[in-house]
């Protein structure tokens, strides 16, 4: 930590020293020109109360210098960490493609979608069986029916799945069906449902919060594996910003910064994080050069009658034909499906 | 709704003109100079699926007319809601001040606190026993203790208290001690505990969150009424921007705003806004100029050794002569504590 | 400068201690746990050239630790600035409330308003002669004629008068009539146009870009005073933000922010910052009680036919009644019209 | 238009219908369940005054249906425009890479980055002479002496130079000498610039402002085209979002969006976008293939030496391998430099 003084007067600049020693620090003083400073020297993570000293009048700011996060840090583990979701992989040479409908809406509706992902190369099903919507009006999803249907199309077409967990109670029922649990965008930082996955034997799927910094979704896989389960794979998904001719902004240099700070994989939700399914294939394709290691990707056989997010879903053929644009892309970058 | 049709094309029109009828609304046909509009005249709300024709290649864009909140809905509900909190009151011509620290973190500070809070004029007690924290490593509050801790406190000095919830299995619990069940800004759209709040028998206290917009803070309400719990106060608490000199920015024209919209009272958190102890006061007073029915202040007694917030607690010396100048402010808007 | 080392290797930190040595700092060097820091001690504010360290990769950040402006400054100026415009006065203990049309219509238009806005106490008169607008078709203004019937009405009620000034070529002709120079949201950073009204004998009213920083707007005053021009005033005008329900957010706090930094004043915006004439009420008494030294506010006589930013002006009888409250407000902070 | 009305009387319906009717447009009215709705049907580009009837308490918004620029409009202009820069191209099957430094800074540094971009495949040389700088105490260019060193490296080496203007009266001087000229981020909205590159005779690259809509973008090349200047080249920068680990947040689905809406070019500048060195290449990589036609990045012989924006400067031996690498990729584009 860096203490920067507001005051000069020696009597402050003491009661900072003596309270940073207090709380276990070494104090390092440097006195510039218009500034005096206070180095806090120690392993500052974990340890928040230093920043209060910013309460003091004769405070102007305390500063951090370490990353706060310990066990996604790739400082603690340099070599990339491979998560497997039933048959598939994420991280590595090998590149994910999760694909499946929003919601869950119909056998039918669930079984035609996944035929057509599994000959398509998606080697993991997505579907909503518990939906957090909006409204409370909304269709809510089809909820353990919905599970049993995901169940039923993986196995007839050999693909494990994922689905999100809304609440901490849920994880156990899930846990049981499901190959891998999502943490939706609006759950990034619920705290008490991080702590149930981080508790549960399956990998998790931590989507970054619209309003998540880099860091705080960091923490947000801290609290997961802090609980045990290091299994977590972590998708940017957009954030909120001003612009809104797209339904977020999609952060592409997420990628590469994440890789740069985490050993974790990292994929890429562009459904989501557009809006609007023209605009998904092209931030797909720049996904796959950016260093992701796997995509998630909204597919409905009828977008225009879809129960949940038809703007953004592609059809079954547009799907294809991206997919083949994917695969040669791959050989550009060295990875296979 | 109305959709903005992309193509001139009479099949493409006539698809979704027989969609919109389909779905149960009337269809009224517009033909402009450069677009044709398909006007759907019918109660949109809770209707979400005419949204996904907007996947159509030849729709640019479908735009909803109505607000989709109807028991939030002032056109509902012209008179305003008053919310009873214990003893205390908000909304109406009463102005409610909430008052405490961040975390409870011993019996003497949470004593102290309540004793100088309640002298002041503050008539409901803040204090958090569960804390979401950003760091799996921070203090993590004092649970149960903490609960038990609030509940001697208010009984000691006559003060109902407000505490966060932060799991649907909590409410049980805290709605037994607690006479106002909050729900944090990271949880505005944690749809599992709002549906459980929203069955409790006790107030809400309905945080924004730093990146929900006017249209979701209602729509989060409107989970809660939707549960049969009318009685929910709505807190702006600043939302998240570019600008970082301040911890968030108060958005305080959501005060009116939002009382133009709703019935529901609206109070404002100025220490979680700004960040900052000595911003805390100019915001509070331009809170109760602006309309708001109440405040919620941090407040500690020694803010440098806070476990958390502490930069942005008020001392107890500040926050009495805080009161003093709400009081003056009060007689101007015709309003008493 | 604290520079936070990526490495811990000798070489690389001699390299860096070099560099900061050769550019006139002293280095100071704290050896933490897990991190090296650098620290340069000089007057680091006009010397950007550090900050180039951050390209080398055993360099993780280099962080400032002074405010970059020297001239805005409190701390080099501890006392108000009071500037005064024509036979107003904006700062100390008087209150300055500049009121007129978006754009000069006619001269009727102006006229009628001019009249009623110094009838009901504002002392500035302000109005928009040449208008930036977002279409290259939208009108553009009166221009010259603008100016003349600023002159005239000014004349006429004895108002000073507020107008906008858009190239740098446009100061001269613009001097020469008007008692305020407007620098508008758009061009906070032009700073060509910054430059020129630096070197104007006429005070600067500056308004916040919708995307700077609060350093970023005093950096830009610090441009117009380090020309030789020290009568500038600050205007929070809202900043951009996701929510959209107001055309700008206003951003309230960063009037006591700016007040503790500068020692010039700073007034509000409601217009501009909500866009809607039911919100303008509510913050302009909100801007009062918050500590503004005054406030700009649109007022048209049919806003309904208004050329521009009809739905953010007031009506004459609506800003006649927000100015009797106003009154009421000063006299609660202590200030008079 | 669309004007929801916020009334049902019907005396406020036609009054809103004359005023419809008498600003040149037909009405029609669409009565709802809960709303009345007045479509106006007509040109509602360049025709601003509708917007205004907001401002009635009886009106509760006012929606715009079509896009107000129509020089820049792809629906004006199918087919994608070519712009040509000396020697080179922007546009159609040729992917342009602008490559450069920040500043100019002296003949040699000039020199030494022109030899080498040029030997690693970019077409057209950049460099600032000119210089817009957040503070005014930073290098602010070497100006006319820039200007000079660029032409004569680019007369060197075969390559045609973009450089920025600041201010209007610059033009002139600038056209005489540079390929292109550049608008930079902070002058998007400075209208009076596009109006004066909109008369030069030199193609225009147009960077997104840090807080430009896409919408906003589109109005200001129609600013230029508006003033004869067809030459546009559109570059998407990184907008402002509360996300500070990169300088700005690369908006890249800015350029998908923008192809279907315009005919203009859109190139991506990686090196502003993000702010650092490492995550240039990944985003320019990804620029290519979400369909940019060109790239612009800054190149520095010694970074941590630059006068201005090191941080985010490829060295030359990293550009040269970044370029290897954007080669392949654009076979799989089917593009050639």
């Amino acid at each position: 930590m860096i203490i920067v003084m507001a005051s000069r007067d020696r009597k402050d600049i003491e009661y900072v020293v003596a309270r940073v020693e207090e709380l276990g620090y070494k104090a390092h003083l440097i006195e510039g020109v218009e500034r005096t400073v206070v180095a806090a020297v120690g392993d500052e993570r974990g340890k928040f109360r230093l920043q209060s000293l910013e309460s003091l009048p004769h405070v102007e700011k305390v500063v951090p210098i370490l990353k706060p996060f310990k066990l996604a840090n790739r400082e603690a583990r340099p070599e990339d960490t491979i998560v497997k979701v039933g048959s598939a992989q994420v991280g590595g040479n090998r590149f994910c493609v999760m694909a499946g409908p929003c919601s869950v809406e119909s056998r039918e509706q669930l079984i035609e979608t996944a035929e057509t992902v599994k000959a398509s190369g998606a080697t993991v099903l997505r579907g909503g069986a518990f939906k957090p919507r909006t409204s409370p009006y909304a269709f809510q999803g089809l909820e353990k029916e919905g599970l049993r249907l995901l169940e039923e199309a993986g196995h007839q077409f050999g693909l494990p799945f994922v689905t999100e967990v809304v609440t901490p109670e849920q994880v156990p029922l899930i846990e049981q069906y499901a190959d891998m649990l999502q943490i939706g965008a609006r759950n990034t930082q619920n705290f008490g449902l991080l702590k149930a996955v981080g508790k549960a034997k399956k990998p998790v799927l931590l989507k970054r919060g619209m309003m998540s910094t880099i860091n705080e979704v960091l923490m947000s896989a801290e609290y997961i594996m802090s609980e045990g389960n290091n299994q977590v794979v972590l998708c940017e998904r957009g954030i909120r910003t001003f612009e809104t001719e797209t339904r977020n902004t999609l952060d592409l240099s997420a990628v590469p910064l994440l890789k740069k700070q985490t050993h974790l994989p990292v994929i890429v939700d562009p459904s989501h994080a557009t809006g609007h399914w023209d605009l998904v294939g092209p931030m797909a394709k720049a996904a796959v050069v950016a260093g992701a290691d796997g995509l998630m990707i909204e597919v409905h056989p009828k977008p225009a009658e879809a129960f949940s997010d038809g703007p953004q879903s592609l059809t079954l053929p547009h799907f294809r034909a991206l997919m083949d644009e994917i695969r040669k892309l791959l050989e550009y970058v060295g990875k296979t499906l």
